[in-house]
Order: C-alpha cells, then structure tokens, then sequence
C-alpha cells in the first residue's frame, strides 16, 4: 500500500520528502521504475504517458500536483471511474495574482520602456496611462482567476470576469457565454488567462479573439500554453495591435532554443514560475485523499471529467 | 489678480491649461518675465530661487505643485507669514503605491533573474520566496505612505509603517522613535521611502541604517534623493548586503550621464515617474486656496512650516 511520485526530478525529491513527513507510515516510491506494481494505491503526477496507469492494478486514485490537470486527463487509458484530484492551494493562487499583478502594473506603469531608458541613459517623463484605461478582463473564474480578479479590484483597477455561471464576485463585472466573451475582450485593456485547458478553451485566443482587444492592449497568460494560437499573438504584436504580453506558459514547455514566443522583445517570457506550489500541500492534500480513498469518503478537490478540470 | 505658474515647461503648459480651464475669471501667466508684478496673487511653484518671491509684493499664498514642498522651503527668502500649500491627490496616492508595488512584486517574484534568463535563452526555475521573507517596511505614514502600506496589506504582505506618532492603520504594524526605526529597518524584507524632506531625514539612509535592514533586502525610494546617501547605498549594493533597488528620486535630477546611481546593474532608476499628478487637481486646489485666502477662509492642504511638510 504505497504512493508513488511520478514526477519531473525537480518536483519529485521535495515532494517525496513531504510525503514522507507527512504520513511516515504510508511507503513512498520516487518514480516507478522499483515500485512494487501491485502495492501502488495512490499515484501522484503532473502527466501521464499511456501504460503508465494499466501498470498498477490496486490504483485508487491520481492526485495532480498541480490545480491544472489537463495533461493527467489527456492520458488515453485512464479508466473513466478512477477518481483524479487536484491541488487547492490558496497560497499558490496568491502567488499567481502577485505575478499576474507584478507584469500587469510593469505595462501600466511602463516600466519596461523606463528600463530602456535607464539602459540609454536617457531621462524622459511619459504621461501617466490613467485606471480608467488599465480595464482588466480575467478569462475564468475559478479558485486562481477569482484570486487575481480580486487583487485588481482590491487595488483600484476597474475588473470584469468571464466564467461559465457568473460568480458575483464585488467589484468584479461578470461576463459568460460566447457573447459575454466578445464584450469582455472589447473592453480589456489587460486581458488575463487562467483558464482551465479543456477540449473548449484549446486555441480560444487566436487571430479572431485577439483582435477585439482594444488596440495598445496587454496580454498575460498563466493558464496553459495551448489556450493561445502562438503565430497568431506574435502575428498581432508584430501588427502594433497589442502592446506586449506577460507569458508564463507556452505550448511546448520547455520552449526550444529560438522560439520567437521566447523571444519576442515584447513578450516577457517566464518558465512556468507563476505558481509556486506549497509541496507540503500538495503533500498533505495526496495523503488526505489517500486515507479518505481508504475510508470510502469523498475526496477533497476531485475533479470533474467531464467539464475538464 | 492673478495666478503665476513658475514651473518647468513639461509641467507648465498643462498645468496653466487647467488652471484657464478651472477659473475662466482669473487671469494666468505661465512664466514670469512677463507678469504683472503687482497683480500676482499665488505663485504655482516645485522650487523657487532667491529673489522669486519678493518680486511679487501682493502675494497671498504659494501652492507647490506637488506633495513634497522640501524644494519650496529651501527658499531663503520665503516670508515664514506666506501660507505656502500641498497637493494632496488620492489618484497620485494610488499611482505611487501601483509603482511601488510593482516595483516590490518583480523583486519578490524574481522577474529581473528571469528576464536576464528569457535574453540567454535558458528555462529555469527557482524556489519562490514565502511572503513571510517579503515583510514591507514603509517609512513614513502620510497620505502617501499610508497608501503604499494599505496596498502591500491588501494583497497579503506583511506591513510595518514608521511615523511620528503611529497611525493604527489595520494590517500595519506601527513603529515610532529611533528605536522603532532600529526595530522596523531589521524586519524589513523590502524598505519604502515615502518621507517628506526635512532637516531631520535628509540623509537619515545611510550607511549605517541601511545595514541594519536584513541580508538581501530590497529597498525603493519615492521620497527624494536627499533621503539617501547614494554612496552608501551603492557600497551596500555592491557588499551584497542588499538585493537592489528601485529608485525614482535622486539627489541631483536630471541624473548626470555615467553617474553610478543611474547605471548600477542591481539599481532600477526611473525619471521621478513615480507620482503622475492629475493637472486638473492641481490646478484646482490652486484655484480653491486661491479664492479662499482672498475670503479670509482657511486654506486647503496647508503646510506646517515648522515641520516641513
């Protein structure tokens, strides 16, 4: 009766570590090369290669290590019934609003073009872009879009949402369906993606979507890199119609050496830093669905397969 | 009667727009080589040079055109019976605090490492930094000060402000005296200057302040240059006792070209952008103060000229 980590290197050694400070008495495996095939109850993983999930037969569940599970679900041989959790980390999500908010007040404020300035040794005042035209527009409003929503509220700037249901949230103007999309993007003049991946939201910002931004707008995206139609976003920077963009995630990570995404002097480029998981979280949050899976009880955080995430 | 806008001309033209546009019925000039002498009644001003105010026999007040009136004071021959007024701008509050923040949040959340990293081409991550190792520490709790440590308390930091006599803002710690300058500088993760300019802080950032601040602290300056001794804070700098800092006042503005304060690598230097002023605003707090030392009525926003600010 064992966990198993399968997991990136870098990821794997700290959260094998909390796991095992976690629940001392559970055995935790670090990749499944010795894993004894039939003791594996739990299997904790960012992505699946087929025949990775047929190899362990006593499988209760698999928890994500993160909130996105898009690659988990992307598995072909994932039985339909296996229970597939993610992380809630309130902490991670206002990790995510400080970067969303670190990259959306860097473009407000200009402070890229002022770094150009400081490098050319040039001292030169431009006039201040007021609130009224920083709009921000969040597309999707779950546990980690509603945290970036409500940092921008928080601190002034005028917000609106776009979400299946609406979620009410103060100082937060809701949009949903195809309609509300459209009058969202008309209006945001820093457009935020934290969107789930699902068969839906795959290519959702392309040439068509992008272009009823606001000319001059900003983009920032800490969903996932297949939400955008990467020619199609350097095709409008390159066109003058948006400003730049704040990128986190891209759709082959890590981005290959030349990749203009990377590249682009107006794309500010991270490798998928935006989250920073608590790995006693996702630690504690594995071991509890382990013991509730035991138990019989409902898991915390079980995803929906159907809708995605 | 008149109002006389003695002002850099970046400043001067669109303040003076906005003062004819506020009181149709007050007359404006915009320099004063060709003002009426005895018909100026306020004087628009962010520094005066000796012999400025005598020439104007029936001055009523001075307004600054700004916050900070330390370059007003300065004056030697300011009548200490001139009511010399303030701006205070909740919009340039908030503007100051955005800068701050942003500036904070791309310390915090690395972003300098990972642009250096997005230019060599290299995708790497690094562990985050807790937001208990980002404890804000605001010298000064002013209009000014008070929004800063507002905001950081808002989106989730760990706030402690120093003042003359404690504010009791929620989430804010307060700290008061030399001592509680000593207490708050060793808890300070990242240092904000928002304090006026007076006898008693010009230089009060020195080396010996400076390093009682925590190994790799962050410090930014939106008070004045005079605030910092500059060689001190680039030995700092370069001893690796601090991380870097953001600067938007310097003790000489314009910088000079090849002065190390504006070219350090671990220095982000703005053009004193911090504060964007509503001219608007200004223009009518001149207007109203105006009206209201002509009526006998107390004045707006008025300085203690024993304190400074």
């Amino acid at each position: 009766m064992a966990i198993l980590v399968h997991l990136p290197s870098f990821m794997a050694t700290p959260i094998t570590a909390a796991l095992r400070e976690a629940a001392p008495d559970i055995p935790v495996w670090n990749g499944r090369e010795n894993a004894p095939a039939d003791e594996v109850e739990a299997l904790l993983a960012w992505g699946l290669r087929p025949g990775v999930v047929p190899a362990f037969p006593k499988l209760r569940l698999v928890c994500a290590a993160a909130a996105g599970v898009d690659k988990l679900l992307a598995a072909p041989d994932l039985p339909a019934a296996l229970p597939v959790t993610r992380v809630v980390d309130p902490g991670q999500q206002t990790g995510i609003a400080h970067y969303v908010l670190a990259t959306a007040l860097r473009h407000a404020r200009a402070l890229g073009t002022y770094a150009e300035q400081q490098r050319r040794g040039e001292w030169r005042r431009h006039p201040g872009r007021p609130l009224s035209r920083c709009r921000v527009g969040v597309l999707g409003l779950g546990e980690i879009g509603s945290a970036v929503a409500r940092t921008f509220a928080a601190i002034g700037f005028p917000v609106a949402g776009w979400s299946r249901g609406g979620k009410g949230l103060p100082g937060v103007a809701d949009f949903t369906g195809d309609d509300g999309l459209a009058a969202l993007l008309a209006q945001s003049d820093i457009l935020v993606c934290t969107l789930p991946l699902t068969p839906q939201t795959h290519g959702l910002l392309n040439r068509r979507t992008l272009s009823m931004l606001p000319a001059g707008a900003y983009f920032i995206n800490v969903g996932r890199g297949e939400h955008v139609v990467e020619p199609d976003l350097l095709a409008l920077l390159d066109a003058g119609h948006l400003a730049g963009a704040a990128l986190d995630v891209f759709s082959k990570e890590p981005v290959e050496a030349g990749d203009p995404v990377w590249n682009h002097p107006r794309i500010e480029a991270t490798p998928h830093i935006a989250c920073d998981p608590s790995y006693e979280l996702v630690a504690q949050q594995c071991v509890e669905n382990l013991r509730r899976a035991r138990a019989g009880q409902p898991l915390l955080n079980l995803v929906d397969r159907a809708a995605g995430y």
